[in-house]
Order: C-alpha cells, then sequence, then structure tokens
C-alpha cells in the first residue's frame, strides 16, 4: 500500500506539473502573449495535453490506482483516488484514434466558430457543429457506465450526480413558476431608466473604484492578480494563486464592477478550499454549479443589497460626480434593470435561468436517440427565443453564434449556471440567519460573510459533494423555490407587479 | 535514416513544449504572479525540468541521435543534430545524484543571495557560494573532453569556441590600452553636469515617450510584448513571440529607454533568425556574445547617435518641456558621463569592460587548480576595484554582492558581455560602409539598420559561428582594436584628453 501511495503521488505531481503548465500558457495566450506567438502556443498546448492524456490513462496508472482505491486509506485520500478514477476510466475507455478525431473536430469547430461569429454568419459553423455533436455522440458510446443516457453522462461529467431526472424537475418549476411571472414583468408598464448607466465613464477612473472596491473586498493581492481580457474569466493556479479578469467598457459602468464580484466569487472559493487539497482532485473537481453559486452569491446576493451599496456609494460617487445625490436603491434598480434581452452574458438575474432553460431544451433534443434535425438547430433556437422571451434574433451572432461552448463540445455544461443561481438562493437564506449581512457590509467586514463561506462551503473542495455540502450549509436539501421566490419577490417590487 | 530523423523531430518537440512551458512559467512568476504562488510555481517548475533532463539525456534519446550524427543528412539538420549532441553528451556524463545536488547547492544559494543582497550582508552567503563552486568543479569532473581545463569548459559553455588563451588576448588588450585611458578620464578635470538626466519625470509620461520610441524602432506589437520588470530581461517564446521587459525609474530617465532599446536589441535578433530554424537549435544556442553585440549596438552605436537624437528629441521634449533648449550633442554628453562606478549594471559604456574585466580575473583564479582562498574572495573583489576604478564599496551589496549571476554558478558567463561589447564596434564599423545609418535614423527609417543586421547577422542564427558569422559580416575577423578605438575617440572628444 505504501507504494501505490508512492506511485499516486508521483503521478499526481506529473499531472499538476503538466496542468499549472497548460495553465499559465493558456492564461498567458488570453491575456498578454502577442498575436502572431498564438499559432506556436497552440501547438505546444496540444503537444502537453497529449503528453497528459498518455500519462493520465496508462496501463500501468490505471492498474495502481484501481488496486489503491480498493485498499484501506483514510477517507480524504480515498475520495482523492475515487474523483481520479472515475476521470480515468471515462478517459481510457475512448480508443486513442477516436480521441484524436474527436480533439481534431472540436479544434476545426473552434477557429469555425470564431470566424463564423465575427462575420455573424452561422452556416461557417454549421457544418463543423453537426461534426462535433456527432463525434461527441461517437465518443459517448465508448463510456463504460453503459446503463446511463447520451445527454446523462454529458450532465454528470460537468456536475457529478445530476441528470437530466433532477435537472427536469428544477427546469420545470422555472418554466411553471417563474416564466409566466417574468413574462408579465417583460410586458409591463414600468420601464426602469438606467441611462445614467450608459453614459461615458473614463477606464481610468473606473479602474481607481474597482481598485477601493477590491481593497473593500478584502482581495489579498500576493494571492489574487487582476487584470482584463474580452471574456473575464477566473483560472486556478494554486491555493494561493488565483488569477482574474474584467473588463471594462467606457458606457457600461455596471460591466466591470459586476465582472470583477463575479469572479472574485469563484477565486475566494479556490482560496479558501482547504490548502491540504491543493493538488488533488478534491481542489480540482469542485462541482461547476457550486462554484457558480459562489459567484452569483457575490455579484447578486451581495453586490446587488442595499447595505453593499450603502458602503460603496461614496467611492463611486468620488470619481464619478454623475452619481451624486442618486441614492443606493435607486442604483440597484438601475442595476437590476429587466429587458427582453438576446445574449445570455449580458442577462439580468431575472431572465437569466431563461437563456439556460432555452439551451438546456435544446441541448436535451440534441442527444436523444431520434434527434436529426441538425439543419433545424438555428431555427428551433430562435424559436425558442421567441417563445419565451419574445425576442427575435436581427443576426446570427445575437442568436446560436452567441457562446462558445458548443463549438468546444461543452455540452452539459450550461444548466450549471442556472442551478448555481439556484444554490446561491438557498445559502444565501442560510447566511442571513447567522450571520447579520447588512452589518458586516455597511462597516466594512466582509470577512465575516467570507469566513461564513469558508466554513460552510468552500473549505471542503470537493470532498463533499454538492448535495453533502448544501445539506451542511443549509441544514436541508436543495429545494429550488428559495431561488424562485427571491426573483419573485425582487421583482415584484421592483415592478410593481 | 528516416526513422532517426522522425524520431528526432519528435524528441525536438517534446523538448520545445517543456520549454515553453517553463519559459512561460519563468516570465509569469517574473512579471505578475502573485507572491504567495512563488513557491508551488518553483515546485513545478523543477519537476519539469527534472522530466526534461530526464528525456533530454535518455540512453536512448543518446544512441539514436548520435548515430543521426553520424548519417548524411542535410547541413543545416547536420550542424542542430551536433549542437544538441554537445550539450547532451556534456549532460548525461553528469552522474543523476551529482546533478540532483548541484541542483539543490545552486537552489540554496540563490536563495541566501537574495536575503544577502537584501540585508547587504555578504556573510550569509560565503558558505553558500563556496559551496556552489565545489559543486561546480565536483561536476566538471565528469566533463567528456578530459583534456579542456575547468574554465575553458565554462568558458565554452556559454560562448562555443571560446576559452582562456582568446579571452586572455582580448583582456589583455582592455588592460594594456584601454585601462589607461579610463584611468586619465575618471581622473580629468571636466565633470559633465547631467543632473537634468536625474531629476523627477512622471512615469506616465515615459511611458509616452517609451511607446513613441517603439513607434520610431518600428517595434512589431503582434511579436512583441513589453512589460516592467525589477531587472529588465528579453525572453524567446518562438519565432513570432518576443518578451522584453524594461524599468521605469522616477529619478532615472534614461534607465527605461535604454533598457527598452537594449532588450528589444535582444528580441530583434530572435525576430529575425530564419523562422525554419525555429524550435532547433539554430535558434535556441545563438552565441550569447553576438546576442550581447546586437543589445549594445542599439543601446550604444543607435541609441546614443547625433542622429538618433536628432530624431527623437522632439518626442522627448514634448512629454518633457525640461528638455527644451537642448541639443541632442548635450544631451549625448549627459548620457554617455563616465563615472568611478562601483555597479556594473549601471556603469557607462566607458568603465563596463573593466567590471567584466575584474570578473573574469577572479573567476579565472577561483577556477585554477590551486585555488583555495574562499574566504578572502571578497576581499580580491574589492581590491580590484580600488585598483581599476578608484573605488571602494560602501557596503556588502555594493561589492561582491551586486551580482546574480554567481549564486546560479553562471561562471564563464560575464566575459560575453565584454566581447559582445567589442563585436558592436566591429559590425558598426562594416554597417557603415554598406548603409548611410545617420540618413536612416534621422528620416526614421529603422528599417533599413534592421534589414542589414538580418541579412548580415541575425538570419544566420546558431548555424554559423561566432567567428563566421563576424567573418561574413564584417570580411575579416574578430578585432578588438574597432572597440578600444571607438571609446578612446568618443570619450577622448567628451573628456578633452
Amino acid at each position: 500500500m505504501e507504494e501505490l501511495i508512492a506511485y499516486y503521488k508521483e503521478y499526481k505531481e506529473k499531472k499538476n506539473a503538466l496542468t499549472l503548465a497548460m495553465n499559465t500558457m493558456s492564461f498567458d495566450k488570453a491575456t498578454i502573449a502577442p498575436k502572431d506567438g498564438h499559432q506556436y502556443i497552440n501547438k505546444m498546448l496540444t503537444m502537453l495535453a497529449t503528453d497528459l492524456f498518455i500519462h493520465e490513462t496508462s496501463d500501468e496508472a490505471y492498474v495502481n490506482i484501481k488496486e489503491l482505491s480498493n485498499c484501506d486509506i483514510d477517507p480524504e485520500l480515498k475520495r482523492d483516488v475515487e474523483l481520479t478514477l472515475l476521470l480515468l476510466e471515462e478517459n481510457r475507455s475512448i480508443p486513442k484514434d477516436v480521441y484524436r478525431k474527436f480533439v481534431q473536430t472540436v479544434n476545426q469547430a473552434d477557429t469555425s466558430w470564431h470566424d463564423a461569429k465575427e462575420k455573424s454568419d452561422y452556416t461557417l459553423f454549421e457544418n463543423d457543429l453537426k461534426n462535433v455533436i456527432e463525434m461527441q455522440k461517437e465518443v459517448l458510446k465508448y463510456h463504460p457506465n453503459k446503463e446511463m443516457k447520451p445527454y446523462d453522462i454529458l450532465l454528470d461529467r460537468f456536475e457529478r450526480g445530476m441528470n437530466q431526472k433532477r435537472y427536469d424537475e428544477f427546469f420545470d418549476l422555472i418554466k411553471e413558476k417563474l416564466l409566466p411571472f417574468i413574462q408579465k414583468v417583460l410586458n409591463s408598464n414600468k420601464e426602469i431608466d438606467d441611462s445614467l448607466l450608459l453614459q461615458n465613464y473614463s477606464v481610468d477612473k473606473q479602474e481607481k473604484f474597482i481598485d477601493e472596491l477590491c481593497t473593500y473586498l478584502q482581495v489579498d493581492k500576493n494571492k489574487v492578480y487582476l487584470c482584463t481580457t474580452e471574456h473575464p474569466f477566473t483560472s486556478f493556479f494554486s491555493t494561493n494563486d488565483v488569477r482574474i479578469t474584467t473588463k471594462f467598457h467606457e458606457n457600461a459602468l455596471a460591466s466591470a464592477i459586476y465582472s470583477t464580484i463575479h469572479e472574485y466569487g469563484h477565486a475566494l472559493y479556490g482560496l479558501q478550499v482547504n490548502p491540504k487539497y491543493d493538488g488533488t482532485e478534491l481542489h480540482n473537481q469542485i462541482s461547476f454549479a457550486m462554484h457558480e453559486s459562489q459567484s452569483r452569491f457575490l455579484e447578486n446576493y451581495i453586490g446587488k443589497s442595499k447595505a453593499f451599496w450603502d458602503a460603496n456609494l461614496p467611492s463611486l460617487q468620488k470619481q464619478f460626480s454623475e452619481f451624486e445625490g442618486i441614492s443606493a436603491n435607486e442604483l440597484i434598480e438601475m442595476l437590476s434593470k429587466s429587458k427582453k434581452s438576446l445574449i445570455r452574458i449580458e442577462a439580468d438575474e431575472l431572465t437569466y435561468p431563461i437563456h439556460i432553460l432555452i439551451r438546456y431544451e435544446l441541448e436535451k433534443e440534441i442527444f436523444s436517440e431520434e434527434f436529426n434535425q441538425y439543419d433545424k438547430l438555428k431555427e428551433k433556437w430562435d424559436a425558442k427565443y421567441k417563445e419565451y422571451l419574445g425576442v427575435i434574433p436581427s443576426n446570427d451572432s445575437e442568436s446560436i453564434l452567441q457562446d462558445i461552448h458548443w463549438s468546444g463540445s461543452a455540452f452539459g455544461y450550461f444548466p450549471t449556471y442556472a442551478l448555481g443561481s439556484a444554490y446561491s438562493a438557498q445559502f444565501f437564506n442560510a447566511m442571513k440567519n447567522e450571520v447579520d449581512i447588512d452589518k458586516a457590509l455597511i462597516s466594512g467586514q466582509f470577512d465575516s460573510i467570507s469566513k461564513w463561506l469558508k466554513e460552510n462551503i468552500h473549505q471542503y473542495g470537493a470532498y463533499k459533494t454538492a448535495d453533502e455540502v448544501m445539506m451542511l450549509a443549509t441544514k436541508e436539501e436543495f429545494n429550488a423555490n428559495y431561488y424562485i421566490e427571491y426573483l419573485i419577490e425582487k421583482y415584484s417590487k421592483l415592478y410593481n407587479c
């Protein structure tokens, strides 16, 4: 057993070294790498990914780790080994030539998606999307668990324990209880004037405000690096090193504020996992929905609260005199304005889950046995937007081309966004009973909030499942009604309906 | 033979992928990585370096590459294989436990040097320096060529083809012809007033000037990324991707200007090597002195010329009105001021080679057979500075602690700096006969300068040796008198002596 543990440790260290290398190269490419260097970086990234795949799925690794998983080892190591083995079994079941073809197909689709999006021309991507779906279906045939339906495998890949049955329950509730309310709001007579947010605000001054905001959120600059990218994201380097990016728009002040808060929600999770899980699957395989719950928690429940803006409005007014005379409530009203939106990443809090519902329904259909209407995908997409949100895209990049996910075959990913949003409502409700959130926010004691998150959620990493964390943190099972009720309460006040 | 070539290609690609990964991680660490993440990055870097060492020096690699080197292959591939084999044979001759101990010793010395430098206390480093030297001597015993003297091996490692005999000739000339002249200048009555350069200049405005300077130098932003670090450097990612760093001092305007020009000299070399050498030793193993000749060429022969400042002074004056009424010649006088300097990296053009002479003489002694005066190293250092430059360090960090090189066992590196400076004088002389440099600089046609450098020097990469490039570019063998005469001519005018 000692030998197996030593083998496993070395196996993970090599994996971690290559993973950090690829993370760093990808982050470099997304942030500063000169354009003409991208092709070489991509080529070397493919080499390293292939190396890592070979290392991770070798027969030797499988035999040793399988044997280790049957040993009597401490529970944290056991969970780490289980999570490693799960991925290993899924990956090694795919024949090498199939895997290579899958990677090639995805790379090709990534290129054509970027091109199609830029030109707003779906025909440039349509055929590659079909290829990706067909290759993904081919890959799914090799999955070791022959009982699981194809789309269930994909859902489980992004969120262990989730499947169509559980997501159906969740989305049925959204459709039944929330959708009619949303449609009422979207068709209400009240028009919130948010033009103040859309004036021209210098990026220099926005940066100064974000800097003060980071101080307010107690961002530890020895552990968190912040810069800008076209699409904000978080990248985890190690337990003491997280990179977040944000985006400044001169004509959309809210963009940098909420990108920063959102990504910091992810970062804080990574920083507050039990440090002894660093470099293990207990850090790497945290539930996607759980992660999204933390970014949404900070973005919506903290960052759009009266107490938060009572504390931060003076600093905003210091940079931008346009906000003098505006109250926290007035600002929040503008920031929360609901619109018939076409673009998911620009959607308000209320309509957001409907964007996800649409994608979930489409993915479910695509991966159903009988599906073959590849030439109807855009049509189906647009029909759902018309039906649920009453909008019609004016071009392809506002339609099915808007998200990068499908070009990378990340089917099954979207639903975690809505699930995470729902988790955060339940967490907020639980935290309220234990922490005086308003007092903490007004008095600049963000640490009492992050401490609760650490103790009740973050510390566990992936040692506990999402269901277990939910139970530990809120003392009850997941209940989507917290989310639905929160949205209805907030927006019925805002729109008097 | 086809199989051997295929093997070799794969061998190099894996090497290149790991090298790019390590370059990216090191660059990330030097520029943006949050402080608390450094330890993890270091650990992973060590893992990858070990992996690379094992890959590069395997028996399989040795046998195959040795066999390939005897095949009838095209001359470029042949040279690449030769250079690869040279390193491979040197590295694999070192027993693994000796190599590991060497790496540990160097890591320990790196840590203690940083600490000692910060505290300006040589006693904190003295013992580790002794350990590094002794371990380096131990490693040298395994060198495959038993004929070579220890210091010759080190010199050859940084500059293929160089040895004590050749360096002695060079430094003897410096000592004989240049040193007396330098001492005359340093003791002359003329005092150049360079206080204008040392006033407070806002970094914002310096950045704007540097930006215009980069445009003037036709820096291609799709290939070159520029940022700041404590110690400026250049890092080569690929033939289309070079990173350079510079340093802004509020009270030393020349710092950012000449760091940028110097590093861009290195960058330009990397960018102008024949692109088909990308990822081969013909790109990687360019002579250190040749590289330094290009950075020094841009820094001193271009960047301190009248034509250069005739073209760029208006842009400097636009940012800093303090320079209104100053002529190009007056500015160059200030920028060239010679001082009794203690610190190599702050030394002026004239005294610079003496800093290197001192280090060369010390290194030669340290690696001589009979050397054992480890406790006298600082004393010897200070005595030479007193003798040659007439200065006495006031603390340890101005003395033997000033450079990082020895803590990393980079013995043999320093001499390439002086040799490169001398190369650049000879290149300048040759270029003058073929290009109207002043006209190009005044009319903003830097491309005619970079074109000459590309055609006569850069394109060859390491396909030609430094001696061969010198002959091709200047039609004669290396002759240090160009350098000595240039310095004497320039400084006798400046100091009327």
